[in-house]
């Protein structure tokens, strides 16, 4: 097997050069279908044809990189991650995928290793901050970027995402039709390599993971709780219709379902990141009559999701019956959960225990491209690298250290992944 | 025992004139030492001197209504409530004590009733609406009112509140000084007539009702609960620490002590009246970090504001552990509770019983003129009249049939007040 620890300086290079591209005097800042975005894809451009490696793009205009011998039709393993970064976000972020999968592409060629033939993707438009819709290099890919989203504008320019893609030299007609643009065929999997964006694999001192799936969500953007807004010294507990404690009530019931189902090994999170009483009425001596809030839940059933949700609305049920108040929901936004393909998840599983590498399967919270991907029916993997501070800010904190046991598990993943297809 | 219900259509004229100069056109505004107030002081002094009684004002320019033949220093009952109101407010809440006392007066004095003497208080500047500070006229009878309390500006003009009274003829130098500027001694008692505030009697179905006491409280005006702000979908929940959450579990605690407390007799309300999410930081797909929210607790019994302050610091200390987060409190507003005289309530109830006036001993969860009257030592009763819709609004809805009950039971409470100190 082959070592990858040997691209370690190359591998702090490539993070500097484009870092110092990208630096934008708080943090980094590679705008989709941007200047940063492309500052960094026409750094990696040359970096890899002075390697010998053949650069070209794909019909969405994310960057495909490969061997110069390889067949253009032959089965291949796709690897990659996206090229753009929030605004004043950390350089890990994406960025480290792509560098992952470019050091494993250069070893295999180096090297005259084992494996499947590998190709390198750089996403692009997989930050939502941008044009308000995450992923969108990798939608446009497998035909699911909804043809509204074309007129989409950028957040401090206005242009559309459609022109800003057309610019790229995408082929805007066939991702407005929904056309997948890739040979589905062809691809026997797809791997990316991402910094963990939560504080699990620190907590448990987990250097690298293997991601057992992507979290999808339901939400609703504003759920208004109504009750009676009366003065808080004069109506007693029976005659009162306070809705900020109908919403606390909620919060904690959803709060022991949510206890109860991790006791089951469900996997989900819940949250409320917006709650509020209205402005425009409360008062210190007031009971509140208006309580405004989010909810979301993520998990990586679709069956808990609709589980979870159906135990939500019985208890909105029972809490209007029991403190005379209504709660008005606004229309449910529902994003669909992807599962790893349990032959790539084993093989990056084997890859770290055969190089005694502390890791776990852990679910990831964040959408990934990786999750449009599975949903197309690549069978799709990931591996997370440890990470501090979270990520879209600046503090953000990945050990180099970390990032080449990552990349080391990538590489033995794929010369595991002989030629033939990969068992679902 | 004389019969109040002959001055039915006198009270309904009082209401409707004293309505007509107080109409803003779309409430009732009498504001504190200033026009309405005035207006309808002036309007019932004229009214009183033309049924030939004596109307001046105390040192604190409240007014007083007696009868002429009265000796200046006999000992005498008091009756009455305030002159002012809200903006935008009702017609009654105030006045109705005030006209209540006056009816109560006149019968005296045309019927030679038996009974102690009555003296009718029109108390100034109850409302805090217009210099945030409640019970001004009673606060300076009784020589509570905080020196720097007369520096406190009127919400519109912007004037003083000692130089409102000072144009009106009140001694602001003695009321400056906390001087007590009424002879405890020659007060027997001091009774009140006041719509109720709340919807128990609407509930219930009482038209009057007797208040065993005037609820105080403990207030936290901000509260902020410190959690960490983080990514909605990274962090399961054994990392969380969600400051909505700690709140909302904050709430639900307090409410289920609140539940046992109430089974146990314990009088107590709690409301938070003001709660949210910091628009600062949070997102629909973010942890919160931050919420504030007011607190407050009223009840009768000091001993139950300070042990349920207590529980709530307890549970709080349990939160911040189990959730990890922090609570961060400001300054602790305390107002004390008043109770009203046993002997003043068993006449009250008695008075009821004696009419057939389907009637119940129910706590005001509102401040009240008889408050600090009570706390300074007068033995003090309340009557209430049912009232719809609450009150500081312009939908407050007395029924005069229930006034009127309520004026009888003020006055036969009075014909068994007989001369000679009242036992406490």
């Amino acid at each position: 097997m082959m070592n990858l620890m040997q691209y370690r300086s190359l591998a702090e290079k490539l993070f500097a050069d484009i870092r110092e591209l990208s630096f934008d005097g708080v943090g980094i800042t590679r705008e989709s279908y941007g200047r940063g975005e492309s500052a960094a894809a026409d750094y990696l451009r040359d970096f890899a044809q002075s390697e010998g490696l053949e650069v070209g793009a794909d019909r969405a205009a994310n960057l495909v990189f490969r061997a110069p011998d390889a067949a253009p039709d032959a089965p291949v393993v796709w690897v990659g991650s996206h090229l753009d970064s929030v605004p004043q976000g950390g350089n890990y972020d994406g960025l480290a995928g792509v560098v992952a999968g470019l050091l494993c592409l250069i070893a295999h060629r180096r090297d005259g290793a084992a494996g499947a033939p590998v190709e390198v993707i750089g996403f692009r438009g997989e930050e939502s901050a941008w044009f308000g819709k995450a992923c969108t290099g990798s939608s446009c890919l497998v035909g699911k970027l909804a043809a509204a989203d074309l007129q989409l504008a950028q957040r401090t320019t206005g242009e559309t995402l459609g022109s800003c893609m057309r610019a790229l030299g995408a082929d805007v007609e066939a991702i407005g039709a929904q056309q997948a643009l890739f040979d589905k065929t062809r691809v026997k999997a797809y791997l990316e390599l991402h910094i963990e964006q939560g504080p699990v694999m620190i907590a448990r001192k987990l250097p690298v993971a293997v991601v057992s799936g992507i979290r999808g969500n339901f939400r609703h953007k504003q759920v208004v709780c109504l009750g009676d807004a009366q003065h808080s010294g004069v109506v007693p507990r029976w005659l009162r219709h306070d809705a900020m404690f109908a919403v606390a009530d909620l919060i904690m019931r959803l709060d022991e379902h949510w206890r109860v189902l991790l006791e089951r090994g469900t996997d989900l999170v819940v949250t409320a990141g917006i709650v509020g009483t209205d402005p425009a009425e409360h008062a210190i001596s007031r009971i509140p009559g208006r309580v405004a809030f989010s909810l979301e839940a993520r998990s990586r059933s679709t069956d808990t999701l609709e589980a979870f949700y159906q135990l939500m609305q019985a208890e909105c049920a029972a809490i209007s019956r029991e403190r005379g108040v209504r709660f008005d929901f606004d229309r449910r936004l529902l994003s669909e959960p992807a599962t790893m393909d349990r032959g790539v998840c084993d093989m990056l599983s084997q890859a770290c225990v055969a190089r005694d590498i502390a890791f776990d399967v852990i679910p990831s919270g964040a959408g990934h491209d990786a999750a449009l991907l599975a949903n197309a029916g690549v069978p799709s993997g990931m591996v997370f690298v440890r990470n501090q501070n979270g990520s879209h800010n600046p503090r953000e904190a990945m050990d180099i250290d970390d990032f080449m046991l990552g990349v080391q598990v990538l590489g033995d993943a794929l010369e595991r992944l002989a030629p033939g297809p990969v068992q679902a």
